[in-house]
């Protein structure tokens, strides 16, 4: 941590922030510019809340040094991780690019075990869909609950495709995690710890989406929660952020996908469906964030998106998986790697 | 629901559109303009992702007309709510402005106790500290539990004060209901459903703090949820949003508090702490949301900010308050209320 | 500026980078701390592009420490700037709160002519509009030119009110300057360096808009352009950011008014009517403003505002000027100013 | 345009938008909902500001329906432009992907020949670098002026690449078209009006960057503005926006390219050095912009980016240019293009 003072500071002003710097625990250093002072701090601890030296006379800033999450970094960990998912433990990480797809919720079985097949003949091996769902109004459709769960471990049966789905509160993950091969932590639950602390023990891969405006520090302090609370096998979701872009439901980051890469050995996922929102910009957009490294693809596919009961707009249809998936795959292979 | 045609559209894709309007049970009406034809939809229900129609050929967009929210709404209830907080039944939402202030959170039953007495000198009428502390690092200090809200209450019973503290899970809810006169639900908590739910039937008044990048509609809907599950207390709480600008915590958007007068009868709180981050900007901040018409202020107050152990950058000294109130109090009647 | 190396930099990285340091003509001082080592520059200078160090092998990032702007700054000038403005010499930025309020365009003669002497009534100090007007669309009105320049000045002999219009172009400064009191750089133009060179030889005061999407760096950069051009006159003009908020046309930062009245000696005024966008948030964010410290308020006002040629969402009526003004000197003087 | 009346609104309070509606030369078409009144207008002209409407008593708001540009429009021109730029007339939208790379500045005469031998070498076919540099400090470089144009030429002449060069001032256009091949309108001038007029008429084609947080409807009409003064040769750059993101300089936004190849025939440029800031991120960023369907990327390398005036960190090196090459040509060919 560096604290940076005011051009007008005293000596004294200057003594009392290195009582506080002591104070904290922490040995100072410092540092006479030419037109402010500046004190290093040295030991910096993560469990400190250090920006109450703010308050401090005279102290224009505080400016943190340390990344705050430790687990979930390269410091600690320099390869990457590969977490296996699903009956066949396809491993998500390595050097195929993995597809999951599927609706955005389990509506009744037929159209699930069918979406299913199809997902599969597509080439994907990975099946999502929600059988919790969390949704901005109170008035809209919530999901099919346990039903919808069991109806998703019957397609994983047929098919050999690992089940993604989200929980959504800490009394269901028992119940999720007993059907689905990966745990889904949504963008809105990002920050729901007792939920981050809870999965962290659910025995199962999580996959953590980021939230609506998450800065990149906190996702991975979500993940370290988790990490923190027992479980290692985290995969990091780039779905796009709010701005005020208007012809998208979000805004993608692309660039999110190399920086986390750069960051942090655990594995990165892009969702291009809540990415945009719009069914055609999701295959531009999937070639995009496998073009820049994205471990996998999370992509809704319905068979009939125009009756959709949720994220329609955003859904593509099993044909047009199928082309995206053809393209993808030439994409993967220019990067050698493969889909 | 307005459902717009690409300019290109055929007489046979205006026809599709018209039928699957008519599949969701609305009734459709054509509108052919110079450039392009548009399909008005009567009916509407709240319950029903007409999103899904996007998906049909050669249309461009759907633009919804109806707000999502009802019972939050001017159009249910037109006349201003009046929610009735703490043992001396102060009300918030009545002319009279409220200010509740306090720690970020409970640190021990000295601080807290002498910081109450403070509060309550300085003429406010509620205490805020929470017990409960959702962090956005594992390692920091999650709070006193239990410990923490029996302290609450009993400075409750030394002052008068009306205990506000935050919940932050379905599971604590009784026990914070037991010893809080107001629920606080945070903001990375505002659209955690399962939670919103439950506070539904806690039987006390709720402070619902709005998301970090939220609309307002969707800030509307967290609260219509609430109303929904058996709650009509909800207290509306603007804490400013996250934007790219760096001098502040959050951006404090203080138009949200004339425009949600203008679209909901519940009661709207500023939170000048969280909506800029830094103690310097609290008092003109404060004092702008009292021009702006809003109903309460909620305040970090700390006896030490340069060790409070969380927030310390934007905690302001008993002494800051007091001179707040003083000015807030001249401000709030020039525009015809009081403090 | 401090250079933040990797946690796994060899002494070889860090040499190299105390090699770059002071080819830039600067000195190191090299901190080794727990996890990393951190270089700090003494003797920053303002016109390097020190970003470049970025680059040398194993740096994590650069923090800078100096502001970019110097002679906006209080620490060059501590006592606030007091500019007088047009035929009366009101002092912008002294304990008087001064309104300027007009139409966004000076539409005809009898029009302005009309609206300056009810702006006048109402207790304003100046008169706003456009005679060039910068339209995002290539078919929208761009405004009278020098003819509305002309019935400008008219209007300014029959009212004594000061004159505030846009300059949108080089070649048209000494034009407008011939007539206008104060000349106005629009957001859109905020970064426009040529025009924000020559206004610095205009010899009329400035009226400088932040930008769009602005930080308040680049903000007082911009001022500084013009400083440095020769021209020390600048009014400060907050006018809202764009957000992804969709109920206002920008969201209006209430606290970069405190921030930087604490950051420069340059007057800050308020933008309500761009700040929101729409007419119904005009006055509770006018009053807003006011209380934060404010020292004048910028208006949009139309005799007709349903026909208002450009901006007619946001323009209030003179009788809802008038009433403005009543509530914003009570406000004013709860702060121990007045209008 | 759709006018949405507030659900309290009387039949007096539609008949007044009714005559409105008229005097603005429109036809209405009034629909009853269940809940509210719209009322459709058939014929919007794009020169008027049809938001006036909105101070009509009892209008919730308004909605447009057409697009404001047309000349950029695929309604317009449904097939792609391709525009021939340089003295090799290289196509920018056709079927290959085309590279320009170059330094942020033009600093001297053996640095931009040298670059532009590599630059070359590497496979690309333009040549970037700026003689007049539009810097936020106006203590920073700001360029070489007509020096540096004359170097840009000879670099031309060496080697065949075209040279886009950016153009800050109406008066300095005619000069910078006598030298370059491609004028470059960069972010901040986007709406910089005068300007986009100026080079309507410049006979050279116009690389038009997108502003820093400007909406693609806002880009569109400043290309509307382009063409519509006279010259329909405009090429558009996505090069990211303002966000909250913190890792980046701007935040690229990838589904533009692809939303922008739905909208208008205009060929679209990626430039991921300005759109994330950073060297280490421009060749994956390079690659999504490529797989999303950019028709060309421009890049910011620099002999020794350690050493930069302008742009030091975002700027590769000559050898990191050619690896990313290679990769980009993969990429493209995945996608039945080529390099």
């Amino acid at each position: 941590m560096i604290v940076v003072m005011k051009p007008d500071a005293s000596k004294d002003n200057v003594q009392h922030v290195i009582d506080l710097v002591r104070d904290y625990g922490l040995k100072e250093h410092v540092i006479v510019g030419t037109d402010r002072t500046v004190v290093a701090c040295i030991g910096d601890k993560r469990n400190v809340d250090h920006g109450a030296i703010e308050n401090a006379p005279n102290v224009e800033r505080i400016v943190p040094i340390l990344a705050p999450y430790k687990m979930a970094s390269l410091e600690v960990k320099q390869e990457k991780s590969q977490i296996a998912i699903g009956p066949e433990n396809v491993k998500i990480g390595g050097n195929k690019v993995a597809v999951i797809a599927g609706p955005c919720a389990v509506e009744n079985r037929d159209q699930l075990l069918r979406t299913a097949e199809l997902v599969k003949e597509a080439g994907c091996i990975g099946l999502r869909a929600g059988a919790f769902k969390p949704r901005t109004s109170p008035y809209a459709f919530q999901g099919m609950g346990e039903e919808g769960l069991k109806i998703l471990a019957e397609a994983r049966d047929n098919t050999g495709l690992a089940v993604v789905t989200e929980v959504v509160s800490v009394e269901t993950i028992d119940m999720v995690a007993e059907y689905a091969d990966v745990l889904q932590i949504g963008a809105r639950n990002m920050q729901h710890y007792p939920l981050l602390d809870a999965v962290g023990k659910a025995g199962k891969p999580i996959l953590l989406k980021r939230g609506l405006c998450a800065r990149l520090d906190e996702f991975l302090l979500a993940a370290e929660y988790i990490i923190n609370g027992g479980n290692k096998d985290v995969i990091l979701c780039e779905r796009g952020i709010r701005t005020y872009e208007e012809y998208v439901r979000n805004t993608f980051c692309v660039a999110a996908i190399p920086e986390l890469n750069d960051k942090t050995h655990l594995p990165v996922v892009a969702d291009p469906s809540h990415g945009t929102g719009h069914a055609h910009l999701i295959q531009a957009t999937s070639l995009a964030a496998v073009a820049a490294g994205a471990d996998a693809l999370l992509l809704e596919c319905h068979l009939d998106p125009e009756h959709a009961m949720s994220d329609g707009a955003q859904s593509i249809t099993p044909d047009a998986l199928k082309e995206l998936m053809t393209k993808a795959k030439k994409v993967a292979q220019a990067i050698d790697r493969d889909i």
